[in-house]
Protein backbone atom coordinates (compact mmCIF):
# COMPACT_ATOMS: atom_id res chain seq x y z
CA UNK A 1 0.00 0.00 0.00
CA UNK A 2 1.45 3.26 -1.03
CA UNK A 3 0.07 5.89 1.27
CA UNK A 4 0.02 9.64 -0.37
CA UNK A 5 -0.68 11.45 2.84
CA UNK A 6 1.43 10.96 6.40
CA UNK A 7 -0.23 7.63 6.85
CA UNK A 8 0.11 8.68 11.15
CA UNK A 9 -2.73 10.75 12.45
CA UNK A 10 -1.55 13.61 13.98
CA UNK A 11 -4.16 14.01 17.32
CA UNK A 12 -1.96 16.24 19.78
CA UNK A 13 -2.48 20.02 20.09
CA UNK A 14 1.14 20.76 19.43
CA UNK A 15 3.25 21.02 16.12
CA UNK A 16 2.60 22.17 12.48
CA UNK A 17 0.48 19.61 11.30
CA UNK A 18 -2.02 19.89 14.29
CA UNK A 19 -5.14 18.28 14.29
CA UNK A 20 -6.98 18.71 17.28
CA UNK A 21 -10.10 16.52 18.57
CA UNK A 22 -10.90 19.36 21.03
CA UNK A 23 -11.46 23.24 20.13
CA UNK A 24 -11.01 25.86 22.93
CA UNK A 25 -13.33 28.78 23.15
CA UNK A 26 -14.53 31.55 25.08
CA UNK A 27 -17.56 30.93 26.46
CA UNK A 28 -20.21 32.43 29.70
CA UNK A 29 -20.88 30.27 32.87
CA UNK A 30 -23.96 30.89 34.63
CA UNK A 31 -23.17 29.40 38.18
CA UNK A 32 -23.87 30.73 41.77
CA UNK A 33 -26.21 33.22 40.60
CA UNK A 34 -24.26 35.40 37.79
CA UNK A 35 -23.23 34.94 34.49
CA UNK A 36 -19.38 34.91 34.18
CA UNK A 37 -16.87 34.58 30.79
CA UNK A 38 -14.37 31.60 31.00
CA UNK A 39 -12.52 29.49 28.56
CA UNK A 40 -14.02 26.23 27.38
CA UNK A 41 -13.66 23.12 25.38
CA UNK A 42 -15.74 21.27 23.10
CA UNK A 43 -15.34 18.48 20.47
CA UNK A 44 -14.39 18.85 17.18
CA UNK A 45 -17.12 17.84 14.29
CA UNK A 46 -16.29 18.83 10.56
CA UNK A 47 -17.30 17.48 7.93
CA UNK A 48 -15.09 14.43 5.88
CA UNK A 49 -15.59 13.57 2.21
CA UNK A 50 -14.56 10.10 1.14
CA UNK A 51 -13.62 9.76 -2.71
CA UNK A 52 -13.16 6.31 -3.88
CA UNK A 53 -11.60 6.18 -7.11
CA UNK A 54 -12.05 9.48 -7.60
CA UNK A 55 -15.97 9.63 -6.71
CA UNK A 56 -17.55 11.07 -3.54
CA UNK A 57 -19.20 8.18 -1.90
CA UNK A 58 -20.14 9.69 1.32
CA UNK A 59 -19.91 12.60 3.69
CA UNK A 60 -19.83 12.22 7.54
CA UNK A 61 -19.21 14.61 10.27
CA UNK A 62 -16.27 13.41 12.26
CA UNK A 63 -13.90 14.60 15.11
CA UNK A 64 -10.79 15.06 12.98
CA UNK A 65 -7.99 12.41 13.59
CA UNK A 66 -7.01 9.13 12.72
CA UNK A 67 -8.65 9.79 9.69
CA UNK A 68 -6.99 7.09 7.30
CA UNK A 69 -8.21 4.51 10.21
CA UNK A 70 -12.17 5.74 10.08
CA UNK A 71 -11.86 5.34 6.45
CA UNK A 72 -10.74 2.02 6.16
CA UNK A 73 -12.50 0.62 8.93
CA UNK A 74 -15.66 2.56 7.26
CA UNK A 75 -15.03 0.62 3.70
CA UNK A 76 -14.23 -2.51 5.71
CA UNK A 77 -17.41 -2.80 7.89
CA UNK A 78 -19.47 -1.93 4.64
CA UNK A 79 -17.22 -4.96 2.61
CA UNK A 80 -15.64 -2.71 0.54
CA UNK A 81 -12.11 -4.03 1.33
CA UNK A 82 -11.36 -7.23 3.35
CA UNK A 83 -7.63 -6.19 4.01
CA UNK A 84 -5.60 -2.96 4.43
CA UNK A 85 -4.07 -4.27 1.56
CA UNK A 86 -7.25 -4.01 -1.06
CA UNK A 87 -6.37 0.01 -0.55
CA UNK A 88 -3.73 1.08 -3.12
CA UNK A 89 -3.07 4.85 -2.27
CA UNK A 90 -4.91 6.85 0.71
CA UNK A 91 -4.59 10.53 1.45
CA UNK A 92 -5.84 13.79 2.40
CA UNK A 93 -6.94 15.78 -1.02
CA UNK A 94 -4.64 19.01 0.32
CA UNK A 95 -1.90 17.70 1.69
CA UNK A 96 -0.18 21.03 2.23
CA UNK A 97 -3.25 23.23 3.08
CA UNK A 98 -4.29 24.12 6.48
CA UNK A 99 -4.45 20.95 8.81
CA UNK A 100 -7.96 21.72 9.95
CA UNK A 101 -9.12 21.99 6.25
CA UNK A 102 -8.08 18.24 5.81
CA UNK A 103 -11.40 17.34 5.17
CA UNK A 104 -11.13 15.09 1.93
CA UNK A 105 -10.03 11.80 1.37
CA UNK A 106 -8.86 9.81 -2.06
CA UNK A 107 -9.16 6.51 -1.92
CA UNK A 108 -8.07 4.33 -4.94
CA UNK A 109 -8.17 0.60 -4.53
CA UNK A 110 -6.07 -2.44 -6.46
CA UNK A 111 -7.16 -3.14 -9.66
CA UNK A 112 -8.68 -6.23 -8.82
CA UNK A 113 -10.78 -4.51 -6.18
CA UNK A 114 -11.71 -1.46 -8.50
CA UNK A 115 -13.48 -4.56 -10.78
CA UNK A 116 -15.77 -6.13 -7.80
CA UNK A 117 -16.56 -2.16 -6.75
CA UNK A 118 -19.80 -1.23 -7.63
CA UNK A 119 -19.76 2.11 -6.47
CA UNK A 120 -23.34 3.12 -8.02
CA UNK A 121 -24.92 0.21 -5.99
CA UNK A 122 -22.92 0.83 -2.69
CA UNK A 123 -24.02 4.94 -2.71
CA UNK A 124 -27.75 3.22 -3.24
CA UNK A 125 -27.05 0.74 -0.48
CA UNK A 126 -25.27 2.77 2.00
CA UNK A 127 -24.24 5.97 3.05
CA UNK A 128 -22.02 6.42 6.45
CA UNK A 129 -23.29 8.97 9.04
CA UNK A 130 -21.36 10.33 12.33
CA UNK A 131 -23.82 7.85 14.25
CA UNK A 132 -25.49 5.83 11.76
CA UNK A 133 -24.21 3.87 8.69
CA UNK A 134 -27.39 2.25 8.01
CA UNK A 135 -28.95 5.09 6.69
CA UNK A 136 -29.61 5.58 2.96
CA UNK A 137 -30.54 1.98 1.87
CA UNK A 138 -32.09 1.80 -0.74
CA UNK A 139 -35.28 -0.86 0.51
CA UNK A 140 -36.04 -1.61 3.64
CA UNK A 141 -34.63 -4.94 2.93
CA UNK A 142 -31.34 -4.18 2.30
CA UNK A 143 -31.10 -2.93 6.08
CA UNK A 144 -30.84 -6.28 7.24
CA UNK A 145 -26.46 -6.94 7.00
CA UNK A 146 -24.83 -9.63 5.43
CA UNK A 147 -22.79 -10.53 7.79
CA UNK A 148 -23.59 -14.00 8.41
CA UNK A 149 -23.61 -15.89 12.06
CA UNK A 150 -20.68 -16.55 14.31
CA UNK A 151 -20.49 -20.03 14.90
CA UNK A 152 -17.13 -20.12 16.94
CA UNK A 153 -18.24 -21.03 21.07
CA UNK A 154 -14.59 -21.08 21.51
CA UNK A 155 -14.18 -17.75 23.29
CA UNK A 156 -15.78 -17.44 26.75
CA UNK A 157 -14.71 -15.28 29.10
CA UNK A 158 -15.76 -15.14 33.08
CA UNK A 159 -17.89 -12.25 34.38
CA UNK A 160 -15.48 -11.06 35.97
CA UNK A 161 -12.99 -9.81 33.81
CA UNK A 162 -15.93 -7.34 32.53
CA UNK A 163 -15.71 -5.72 35.79
CA UNK A 164 -12.89 -3.09 35.06
CA UNK A 165 -12.89 -2.54 31.28
CA UNK A 166 -15.26 0.31 31.23
CA UNK A 167 -13.09 1.97 34.01
CA UNK A 168 -9.68 1.46 31.55
CA UNK A 169 -11.52 2.78 28.58
CA UNK A 170 -12.79 5.85 30.40
CA UNK A 171 -9.56 6.08 32.13
CA UNK A 172 -7.64 6.42 28.38
CA UNK A 173 -10.40 8.85 27.10
CA UNK A 174 -8.27 12.21 26.88
CA UNK A 175 -9.85 13.88 24.67
CA UNK A 176 -13.74 13.16 26.66
CA UNK A 177 -11.97 14.61 29.73
CA UNK A 178 -11.67 18.01 28.02
CA UNK A 179 -14.99 17.83 26.19
CA UNK A 180 -17.27 16.04 27.72
CA UNK A 181 -18.82 15.57 23.88
CA UNK A 182 -17.04 12.71 22.58
CA UNK A 183 -18.27 8.68 22.67
CA UNK A 184 -15.48 6.09 22.48
CA UNK A 185 -15.00 2.33 20.98
CA UNK A 186 -12.40 0.00 23.04
CA UNK A 187 -11.32 -3.02 22.06
CA UNK A 188 -9.80 -5.75 24.86
CA UNK A 189 -8.17 -9.16 24.38
CA UNK A 190 -9.38 -12.12 26.01
CA UNK A 191 -7.76 -11.58 28.99
CA UNK A 192 -8.80 -7.77 29.30
CA UNK A 193 -6.48 -5.65 28.09
CA UNK A 194 -6.59 -2.82 26.32
CA UNK A 195 -5.12 -3.31 22.45
CA UNK A 196 -7.17 0.14 21.14
CA UNK A 197 -9.21 3.01 21.52
CA UNK A 198 -10.89 5.53 19.11
CA UNK A 199 -12.72 8.79 20.29
CA UNK A 200 -15.24 10.45 17.53
CA UNK A 201 -18.26 12.86 18.06
CA UNK A 202 -20.30 9.72 16.56
CA UNK A 203 -20.44 6.47 17.60
CA UNK A 204 -20.86 4.55 14.71
CA UNK A 205 -17.28 6.58 13.87
CA UNK A 206 -15.54 5.34 16.74
CA UNK A 207 -16.72 1.75 15.93
CA UNK A 208 -14.91 2.31 12.58
CA UNK A 209 -11.81 4.01 13.78
CA UNK A 210 -11.42 1.24 15.70
CA UNK A 211 -11.65 -1.50 12.96
CA UNK A 212 -9.59 0.11 10.79
CA UNK A 213 -6.86 0.43 13.15
CA UNK A 214 -7.23 -3.28 13.88
CA UNK A 215 -7.35 -3.77 10.03
CA UNK A 216 -4.05 -1.65 9.88
CA UNK A 217 -2.80 -3.50 12.43
CA UNK A 218 -3.59 -7.21 11.33
CA UNK A 219 -5.52 -7.90 13.73
CA UNK A 220 -8.75 -9.06 11.79
CA UNK A 221 -10.90 -11.21 12.32
CA UNK A 222 -10.95 -10.06 15.83
CA UNK A 223 -12.63 -13.57 17.19
CA UNK A 224 -10.78 -13.92 20.82
CA UNK A 225 -11.50 -9.75 21.32
CA UNK A 226 -14.06 -7.47 23.31
CA UNK A 227 -15.23 -4.80 21.68
CA UNK A 228 -16.68 -2.01 24.53
CA UNK A 229 -18.74 1.41 23.32
CA UNK A 230 -19.51 4.27 25.65
CA UNK A 231 -23.01 4.68 24.90
CA UNK A 232 -25.75 2.85 23.84
CA UNK A 233 -25.79 0.24 20.68
CA UNK A 234 -27.67 0.12 18.14
CA UNK A 235 -28.20 -2.39 14.81
CA UNK A 236 -25.75 -0.61 12.91
CA UNK A 237 -23.15 -0.87 15.90
CA UNK A 238 -24.10 -4.52 15.65
CA UNK A 239 -23.29 -5.41 11.94
CA UNK A 240 -20.12 -3.40 12.39
CA UNK A 241 -18.74 -6.15 14.95
CA UNK A 242 -20.69 -8.92 12.88
CA UNK A 243 -17.92 -8.31 10.25
CA UNK A 244 -15.03 -7.69 12.18
CA UNK A 245 -16.11 -11.09 13.98
CA UNK A 246 -16.13 -9.65 17.43
CA UNK A 247 -18.01 -12.19 19.67
CA UNK A 248 -18.45 -10.41 22.84
CA UNK A 249 -19.84 -6.24 22.43
CA UNK A 250 -20.27 -4.16 25.44
CA UNK A 251 -21.91 -0.68 26.10
CA UNK A 252 -21.82 1.01 28.86
CA UNK A 253 -25.36 2.18 28.27
CA UNK A 254 -28.50 0.66 26.86
CA UNK A 255 -29.44 -1.52 23.72
CA UNK A 256 -31.98 -0.90 21.21
CA UNK A 257 -34.43 -3.62 20.36
CA UNK A 258 -32.97 -4.33 16.96
CA UNK A 259 -29.23 -4.38 18.55
CA UNK A 260 -30.48 -7.09 20.53
CA UNK A 261 -32.24 -8.67 17.71
CA UNK A 262 -28.82 -8.76 15.78
CA UNK A 263 -27.32 -9.82 18.34
CA UNK A 264 -29.35 -13.33 18.88
CA UNK A 265 -29.32 -13.94 15.16
CA UNK A 266 -25.86 -13.18 14.45
CA UNK A 267 -24.99 -15.39 17.65
CA UNK A 268 -23.06 -12.55 19.50
CA UNK A 269 -22.85 -11.63 22.83
CA UNK A 270 -24.54 -8.50 23.59
CA UNK A 271 -23.84 -6.68 27.00
CA UNK A 272 -25.51 -3.43 28.32
CA UNK A 273 -25.36 -1.05 31.29
CA UNK A 274 -21.82 -2.32 31.68
CA UNK A 275 -21.10 -0.82 35.20
CA UNK A 276 -18.72 -1.55 37.57
CA UNK A 277 -19.53 -5.00 38.92
CA UNK A 278 -22.85 -5.16 37.63
CA UNK A 279 -24.01 -5.93 33.67
CA UNK A 280 -26.89 -7.05 31.31
CA UNK A 281 -26.65 -9.45 29.03
CA UNK A 282 -28.98 -9.91 26.23
CA UNK A 283 -27.84 -12.14 24.26
CA UNK A 284 -25.04 -14.95 24.28
CA UNK A 285 -25.04 -15.61 28.38
CA UNK A 286 -23.62 -19.05 27.59
CA UNK A 287 -20.16 -16.96 26.14
CA UNK A 288 -19.83 -15.46 29.95
CA UNK A 289 -19.45 -17.58 33.05
CA UNK A 290 -20.37 -16.55 36.66
CA UNK B 1 -55.21 17.68 3.66
CA UNK B 2 -55.93 14.31 3.43
CA UNK B 3 -55.25 12.03 5.85
CA UNK B 4 -54.66 8.61 4.32
CA UNK B 5 -53.57 6.82 7.40
CA UNK B 6 -54.73 7.23 11.26
CA UNK B 7 -52.96 10.61 11.66
CA UNK B 8 -52.68 9.95 15.63
CA UNK B 9 -49.99 7.76 16.38
CA UNK B 10 -50.71 4.92 19.19
CA UNK B 11 -47.87 4.82 21.54
CA UNK B 12 -49.63 3.00 24.16
CA UNK B 13 -48.63 -0.67 24.84
CA UNK B 14 -52.58 -1.80 24.61
CA UNK B 15 -54.90 -1.78 21.90
CA UNK B 16 -55.37 -3.54 18.66
CA UNK B 17 -52.54 -0.73 16.83
CA UNK B 18 -50.15 -1.32 19.45
CA UNK B 19 -46.87 0.54 18.19
CA UNK B 20 -44.97 0.43 21.49
CA UNK B 21 -41.62 2.85 21.74
CA UNK B 22 -40.14 -0.16 24.09
CA UNK B 23 -40.25 -4.13 23.96
CA UNK B 24 -40.19 -6.61 26.58
CA UNK B 25 -37.59 -8.94 26.65
CA UNK B 26 -36.05 -12.12 28.80
CA UNK B 27 -32.22 -10.83 29.77
CA UNK B 28 -29.72 -11.92 32.15
CA UNK B 29 -28.36 -9.67 34.62
CA UNK B 30 -24.43 -10.29 36.66
CA UNK B 31 -25.18 -8.29 39.95
CA UNK B 32 -24.11 -10.25 43.47
CA UNK B 33 -21.76 -12.16 41.62
CA UNK B 34 -24.32 -14.41 40.09
CA UNK B 35 -25.81 -14.47 36.69
CA UNK B 36 -29.44 -14.54 36.83
CA UNK B 37 -32.32 -14.34 34.43
CA UNK B 38 -35.03 -11.15 34.38
CA UNK B 39 -37.60 -9.42 32.06
CA UNK B 40 -36.50 -6.16 31.19
CA UNK B 41 -37.38 -3.57 28.63
CA UNK B 42 -35.27 -1.71 25.33
CA UNK B 43 -35.92 1.12 23.20
CA UNK B 44 -37.79 0.17 20.06
CA UNK B 45 -35.44 0.79 16.92
CA UNK B 46 -37.12 0.04 13.34
CA UNK B 47 -36.28 1.30 9.71
CA UNK B 48 -38.70 3.88 8.71
CA UNK B 49 -38.83 4.57 4.71
CA UNK B 50 -40.23 7.71 3.66
CA UNK B 51 -41.59 7.79 -0.20
CA UNK B 52 -42.55 11.29 -1.79
CA UNK B 53 -44.94 11.30 -4.50
CA UNK B 54 -44.22 7.22 -5.02
CA UNK B 55 -40.18 7.23 -4.69
CA UNK B 56 -38.22 6.06 -2.05
CA UNK B 57 -36.20 9.27 -0.35
CA UNK B 58 -34.73 7.67 1.99
CA UNK B 59 -34.88 5.27 5.55
CA UNK B 60 -34.32 6.16 8.52
CA UNK B 61 -33.80 4.00 11.94
CA UNK B 62 -35.79 5.28 14.10
CA UNK B 63 -38.61 4.49 17.39
CA UNK B 64 -42.00 3.90 16.01
CA UNK B 65 -44.86 6.14 16.87
CA UNK B 66 -45.70 9.60 15.93
CA UNK B 67 -44.00 8.63 12.61
CA UNK B 68 -46.31 11.67 10.62
CA UNK B 69 -44.81 14.36 13.07
CA UNK B 70 -41.12 12.79 12.63
CA UNK B 71 -41.85 12.75 8.50
CA UNK B 72 -43.25 16.51 8.48
CA UNK B 73 -40.91 17.86 10.69
CA UNK B 74 -37.50 15.76 8.47
CA UNK B 75 -39.45 17.28 5.57
CA UNK B 76 -39.90 20.69 7.00
CA UNK B 77 -36.18 21.13 8.27
CA UNK B 78 -35.21 19.93 5.18
CA UNK B 79 -37.21 22.58 3.44
CA UNK B 80 -39.79 20.77 1.15
CA UNK B 81 -42.50 21.71 3.16
CA UNK B 82 -42.93 25.22 4.41
CA UNK B 83 -46.10 24.02 6.47
CA UNK B 84 -48.56 21.30 6.73
CA UNK B 85 -51.05 22.61 4.14
CA UNK B 86 -48.58 21.90 1.89
CA UNK B 87 -48.93 18.00 2.10
CA UNK B 88 -51.36 16.28 -0.10
CA UNK B 89 -51.84 13.39 1.79
CA UNK B 90 -49.88 11.64 4.36
CA UNK B 91 -50.11 7.69 5.58
CA UNK B 92 -48.51 4.32 6.06
CA UNK B 93 -48.18 1.93 3.41
CA UNK B 94 -49.92 -1.07 4.66
CA UNK B 95 -52.27 0.21 6.95
CA UNK B 96 -54.11 -3.06 7.61
CA UNK B 97 -50.88 -5.30 8.02
CA UNK B 98 -49.66 -5.84 11.40
CA UNK B 99 -48.98 -1.94 13.27
CA UNK B 100 -45.51 -3.20 13.50
CA UNK B 101 -44.67 -3.50 10.34
CA UNK B 102 -45.64 -0.02 9.39
CA UNK B 103 -42.60 1.21 8.05
CA UNK B 104 -43.02 2.68 4.99
CA UNK B 105 -44.78 6.05 4.75
CA UNK B 106 -45.76 7.88 1.46
CA UNK B 107 -46.63 11.29 1.13
CA UNK B 108 -47.69 13.47 -1.62
CA UNK B 109 -47.38 17.25 -1.77
CA UNK B 110 -49.84 19.32 -2.91
CA UNK B 111 -49.39 20.28 -6.60
CA UNK B 112 -47.13 23.81 -6.46
CA UNK B 113 -45.23 21.59 -4.38
CA UNK B 114 -44.64 18.58 -6.70
CA UNK B 115 -43.85 21.53 -9.59
CA UNK B 116 -40.93 22.62 -6.74
CA UNK B 117 -39.75 19.50 -5.42
CA UNK B 118 -36.80 17.83 -7.51
CA UNK B 119 -36.52 14.91 -5.80
CA UNK B 120 -33.10 14.03 -7.20
CA UNK B 121 -31.18 17.21 -6.28
CA UNK B 122 -33.35 16.36 -2.57
CA UNK B 123 -31.51 13.14 -2.73
CA UNK B 124 -28.20 13.95 -3.74
CA UNK B 125 -28.21 16.62 -0.98
CA UNK B 126 -29.24 14.41 1.82
CA UNK B 127 -29.98 11.64 3.93
CA UNK B 128 -31.93 11.40 6.93
CA UNK B 129 -30.51 8.96 9.28
CA UNK B 130 -31.21 7.90 13.62
CA UNK B 131 -29.05 11.02 14.50
CA UNK B 132 -27.18 12.55 11.82
CA UNK B 133 -29.42 14.07 8.86
CA UNK B 134 -26.35 16.17 7.18
CA UNK B 135 -24.62 12.94 6.04
CA UNK B 136 -24.80 12.07 1.97
CA UNK B 137 -24.48 15.92 0.94
CA UNK B 138 -22.81 15.36 -2.36
CA UNK B 139 -20.31 18.08 -1.35
CA UNK B 140 -18.39 19.69 1.74
CA UNK B 141 -19.92 22.89 0.21
CA UNK B 142 -23.81 21.75 0.44
CA UNK B 143 -22.95 20.92 4.50
CA UNK B 144 -23.55 24.93 5.17
CA UNK B 145 -27.16 24.76 5.80
CA UNK B 146 -29.58 27.44 4.21
CA UNK B 147 -31.43 29.04 7.12
CA UNK B 148 -30.62 33.09 7.61
CA UNK B 149 -29.49 34.32 10.81
CA UNK B 150 -32.10 35.63 13.12
CA UNK B 151 -32.48 39.18 13.37
CA UNK B 152 -35.33 38.90 16.53
CA UNK B 153 -33.39 40.09 19.26
CA UNK B 154 -36.38 40.73 21.33
CA UNK B 155 -36.81 37.70 23.16
CA UNK B 156 -35.13 37.75 26.43
CA UNK B 157 -35.06 34.99 29.17
CA UNK B 158 -33.83 35.00 33.03
CA UNK B 159 -30.92 32.83 33.65
CA UNK B 160 -33.38 31.44 36.65
CA UNK B 161 -36.14 30.04 33.80
CA UNK B 162 -33.52 27.44 32.69
CA UNK B 163 -32.95 25.76 36.35
CA UNK B 164 -36.27 23.27 35.85
CA UNK B 165 -36.56 23.06 32.04
CA UNK B 166 -34.20 19.84 31.97
CA UNK B 167 -36.08 18.37 35.37
CA UNK B 168 -39.74 18.89 33.71
CA UNK B 169 -38.69 17.24 30.50
CA UNK B 170 -36.57 14.62 32.49
CA UNK B 171 -40.18 13.63 34.37
CA UNK B 172 -42.16 13.37 30.62
CA UNK B 173 -39.99 10.94 29.50
CA UNK B 174 -41.83 8.19 30.08
CA UNK B 175 -39.87 5.79 27.28
CA UNK B 176 -36.49 6.37 28.79
CA UNK B 177 -38.09 5.86 31.95
CA UNK B 178 -38.61 2.40 30.61
CA UNK B 179 -35.61 1.60 28.91
CA UNK B 180 -32.80 4.05 29.75
CA UNK B 181 -32.49 4.02 26.00
CA UNK B 182 -33.96 7.28 24.22
CA UNK B 183 -33.32 10.25 23.28
CA UNK B 184 -35.61 13.45 24.07
CA UNK B 185 -36.34 17.07 22.62
CA UNK B 186 -38.96 19.49 24.53
CA UNK B 187 -40.49 22.80 23.16
CA UNK B 188 -40.94 25.16 26.12
CA UNK B 189 -42.75 28.39 25.84
CA UNK B 190 -41.21 31.70 27.23
CA UNK B 191 -42.24 30.98 30.37
CA UNK B 192 -40.91 27.43 30.94
CA UNK B 193 -44.02 25.80 30.50
CA UNK B 194 -43.62 22.49 28.71
CA UNK B 195 -45.00 22.82 25.01
CA UNK B 196 -44.32 19.54 23.26
CA UNK B 197 -42.00 16.14 24.24
CA UNK B 198 -40.89 13.84 22.23
CA UNK B 199 -38.57 10.87 22.66
CA UNK B 200 -36.66 8.98 19.77
CA UNK B 201 -33.70 6.30 19.75
CA UNK B 202 -32.09 9.07 17.41
CA UNK B 203 -31.32 12.56 18.85
CA UNK B 204 -32.07 14.03 15.35
CA UNK B 205 -35.34 12.06 15.33
CA UNK B 206 -36.62 13.31 18.32
CA UNK B 207 -35.97 17.10 16.50
CA UNK B 208 -38.03 16.32 13.83
CA UNK B 209 -41.17 14.50 15.57
CA UNK B 210 -40.90 17.79 17.56
CA UNK B 211 -40.89 20.08 14.63
CA UNK B 212 -43.65 18.67 13.14
CA UNK B 213 -45.66 18.25 15.56
CA UNK B 214 -45.60 22.03 15.95
CA UNK B 215 -46.16 22.30 12.41
CA UNK B 216 -49.26 20.36 12.95
CA UNK B 217 -50.24 22.49 15.65
CA UNK B 218 -49.41 25.91 13.32
CA UNK B 219 -47.09 27.17 15.97
CA UNK B 220 -44.36 27.88 13.87
CA UNK B 221 -41.86 29.88 13.65
CA UNK B 222 -41.30 29.32 16.92
CA UNK B 223 -39.47 32.80 17.48
CA UNK B 224 -40.26 32.77 21.19
CA UNK B 225 -39.80 29.67 22.08
CA UNK B 226 -36.97 27.23 24.06
CA UNK B 227 -36.09 23.96 22.42
CA UNK B 228 -34.46 21.10 25.05
CA UNK B 229 -32.41 18.11 23.70
CA UNK B 230 -31.46 15.37 26.25
CA UNK B 231 -27.94 14.37 24.34
CA UNK B 232 -25.48 16.81 22.75
CA UNK B 233 -25.67 19.23 20.23
CA UNK B 234 -24.33 18.88 16.85
CA UNK B 235 -23.97 20.92 13.61
CA UNK B 236 -27.73 19.20 12.66
CA UNK B 237 -29.64 19.78 15.28
CA UNK B 238 -28.64 23.95 15.07
CA UNK B 239 -29.52 23.76 11.27
CA UNK B 240 -32.75 22.17 12.53
CA UNK B 241 -33.95 24.87 15.38
CA UNK B 242 -32.52 27.22 13.04
CA UNK B 243 -35.46 26.70 10.50
CA UNK B 244 -38.03 26.81 13.04
CA UNK B 245 -36.92 29.86 13.87
CA UNK B 246 -35.97 28.78 17.49
CA UNK B 247 -33.93 31.47 19.28
CA UNK B 248 -32.80 29.27 22.05
CA UNK B 249 -30.90 25.83 21.91
CA UNK B 250 -30.22 23.96 25.47
CA UNK B 251 -28.69 20.72 25.78
CA UNK B 252 -28.09 18.38 29.04
CA UNK B 253 -24.91 17.56 27.45
CA UNK B 254 -21.66 18.90 25.93
CA UNK B 255 -22.05 20.75 22.33
CA UNK B 256 -19.85 20.19 19.23
CA UNK B 257 -17.21 22.98 17.78
CA UNK B 258 -19.69 23.10 14.74
CA UNK B 259 -22.77 23.45 16.76
CA UNK B 260 -21.27 26.20 18.33
CA UNK B 261 -19.82 27.92 15.23
CA UNK B 262 -23.20 27.78 13.51
CA UNK B 263 -25.06 28.92 16.34
CA UNK B 264 -22.98 31.99 16.38
CA UNK B 265 -23.39 32.96 12.68
CA UNK B 266 -26.94 32.31 12.87
CA UNK B 267 -27.47 34.32 16.20
CA UNK B 268 -28.49 31.41 18.09
CA UNK B 269 -28.39 31.21 21.73
CA UNK B 270 -26.56 28.04 23.04
CA UNK B 271 -26.51 26.50 26.22
CA UNK B 272 -25.08 23.39 27.22
CA UNK B 273 -24.16 21.13 30.36
CA UNK B 274 -27.78 22.96 31.40
CA UNK B 275 -27.97 20.93 34.57
CA UNK B 276 -30.11 22.31 37.53
CA UNK B 277 -28.65 25.94 38.38
CA UNK B 278 -25.43 25.69 36.36
CA UNK B 279 -25.48 26.26 33.00
CA UNK B 280 -22.69 27.10 29.81
CA UNK B 281 -23.96 29.59 27.22
CA UNK B 282 -21.64 28.94 24.35
CA UNK B 283 -23.46 31.87 22.10
CA UNK B 284 -26.27 34.79 22.44
CA UNK B 285 -25.45 35.11 25.69
CA UNK B 286 -27.31 38.74 25.25
CA UNK B 287 -30.59 36.69 25.27
CA UNK B 288 -29.85 35.52 29.06
CA UNK B 289 -30.25 37.93 31.91
CA UNK B 290 -28.69 37.10 35.02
Amino acid sequence: MKAVGRRRQITTSKGAFKMAMDAELEIHRWENGAIRSRKDCVAQEAPLEIRINGESLTITMRTPGDDFSLTSGFLFAEGVIQSYADIETIGYECFNSEPDKRNLIRVTLKTENILAYDRAKLERNFISTSSCGICGKSSLEAVRCLAKPLTDHDFRAPATLFEKLSARMRASQSAFDKTGGLHAAALFSNEGEMLILSEDIGRHNAVDKLIGRALYENRLPLSSHILLVSGRTSFEILQKAAVARIPIVCAVSAPSSLAVELARELNITLIGFLRGDTMNIYSGVERISA
